[in-house]
């Protein structure tokens, strides 16, 4: 199992996925986002998962893409272009199913999420670090603009810091990740797998079908005008108030005790 | 008077709604909805007010729905769904005629602001609150995913900042809440009143036409791209400087003397 | 050279463009911006340049708008609205071929950058400025709400932050325009052209061709929906990484020596 490129542990309702390439800090390798898409396809349609945390094994949560990989693809007669474009599109395939998944994710990252590792994180629902973590899109340092990672990091930040940190390369600690809203938890270093488990059991003793229906409407209703996205999200409304759950779960909290879900 | 669910004052062209139902932590019932719909229809016409300021009553600015209504409707044949269909349509209206209103509108903030009370608070345009004042959108606690309230909430903060929120139902005290751009004026508790008519008075100053054309601006060009959002306020610039009013204000300025407004 | 209303100073690939018209505190009259156009579309086809940085000389930014030529317009027989609608037509396009130059620009800004000021910053990709430094959308006092500063401003901060700019006049300080995004280095007043110098260097190292792929996709991308940001995004990884410097950028990377650029 520790020779897996993925590692898949359950617990509590709460899948936690390693990136296990250390050596290569968990390069996004043609294997890694094949490993990737799999596990996720799968916990897309397992509904024993609640929460899924995503984070790293070794030094770092991951550094992007597998450079050497991509320099090898420069050998075909096309020069890689279609290697590259299949690359590409994999990718962010593999990021949009992981926004896509029903259940809420949690990136839990330490050491440093650069390139296509940071648009790993921030392709997660919510992300955790410790002061001295840091973030960057930093391909331009190579000559490689960062632009598939632009569109998950620049979703989430102020729009001239993304620009800055891709035009420059900079990093950002986790401190500043925090102010501008980029990571929800700034534990320690010694407290961040444990903040990220308490994270995680919160959102896990949720009554999932609420969780899913409302992170659907949450992601729809983003670039949808405010009378289409009232509408959107009242339609969600209805039907979360209709189940049987929310209705014992309202009822137990009008009446001071525990709600009694399955 | 005092026995209303929701009371106004007028003063120097300030409108303050005080949510008056206290028992209930001003609990957005269909009576209460009923009341701000018809007051809001009221103030949007009404050119003697130049700007809203919106309050609660007792310990809470305002937690949400009736919670106790929405059991009760459980009752009928479809199990409710047809008024919760009203009802979630009926709160939606309401939350866009506020932000329609042409006057600028404080939402004056103390205690909690939770649920679609906290959708309330972010349907206006300013929001003054002091430290140890909190926002959420706990509604997951108790099997409802805030989905309505997400739509006014996820429009003024950081997207991972909101769904955190909106997950695992945690609270942000005001202090992160003024960090993050939520709210505009952090006071102290004793002060909160003070300063939040001091803000009303300084909007209550200008000129009124000016605001009521920007306001339109401001929430016409938020989803349109840079280009067609020049050209909207490009037309909203030519309207606004050809007032005689602004004519008066610019004279003024540049004869270092007050303007001679009606 | 020092008469002219713009001045431009090339050196190392950065060019760097100073407002000269201190006695009105660089206000854009027609003149300066005509000027402005003029230089930004040479600069736009000026291949030697890497990077562009914009000030003001004397003791602001700039103070937006010239209010007197303003005023002179209404002499016309339509009370100056032929007049008017050319100058926002005209302020708007040139702040839109501002953001639209291939280079990466700064804006670095000391004193105050108010009004249409604040909006010529805001319109370069990042700004530099000391604690002390006013941004502010003010028209307001005057009669004239920022309808067009608002554009380029309200694109870059939280909506409550902007709304409370434009509707109350009121400045913020750079240390808050830090805290919010809008700007990028907060300098001390002495290092202000110092650092904004560093900044401009580190672009100017890294490869244009990426730089303005990269610079073209953020834009984009801005306002397309997630998926259709990947394909736009994705196309133009699949460009930049078949450039034979970025094969080099990424080679020299692996071989751990510095890149071999023209």
């Amino acid at each position: 199992m520790s020779n897996e490129i993925l590692l898949r542990q359950d617990a509590g309702g709460i899948a936690t996925l390693t990136l296990n390439a250390p050596a290569s800090f968990n390069a996004l390798s043609n294997a890694m986002l094949a490993a990737l898409q799999s596990e996720i396809a799968r916990l897309h349609t397992d509904t024993s998962i609640r929460v899924v945390i995503l984070r790293g094994a070794g030094k770092a949560f991951c550094a992007g893409h597998d450079l050497r990989e991509m320099q090898a693809a420069r050998a075909a007669p096309d020069q890689g272009r279609a290697a590259f474009t299949a690359l590409f599109a994999h990718c962010a395939k593999v990021m949009q199913a992981l926004q896509a998944l029903p259940q809420p994710t949690i990136a839990q990252v330490h050491g440093i999420a650069t390139a296509a590792g940071c648009q790993l994180a921030a392709s997660c629902d919510l992300i955790t670090a410790a002061p001295g973590t840091r973030f960057g899109v930093n391909g331009i340092n190579i000559g490689l603009f960062c632009s598939t990672p632009m569109v998950a990091l620049a979703r989430k930040i102020p729009p001239a810091v993304a620009f800055e940190m891709l035009a420059t390369g900079a990093f950002i600690d986790a401190t500043r990740a925090y102010e501008i809203g980029l990571i929800n938890r700034l534990t320690t270093p010694e407290t961040l797998e444990a903040e990220t488990q308490a994270l995680a059991e919160t959102l896990a003793a949720k009554l999932p079908e609420a969780l899913h229906m409302g992170k659907a409407a949450f992601r729809d209703t983003q670039t949808l005008d405010t009378a289409e996205a009232y509408a959107r999200a009242s339609a969600t409304m209805v039907e979360n108030i209709l189940l049987p759950d929310t209705d014992e779960g309202i009822t137990a909290f009008l009446e001071k005790r525990k709600p009694n879900w399955a």
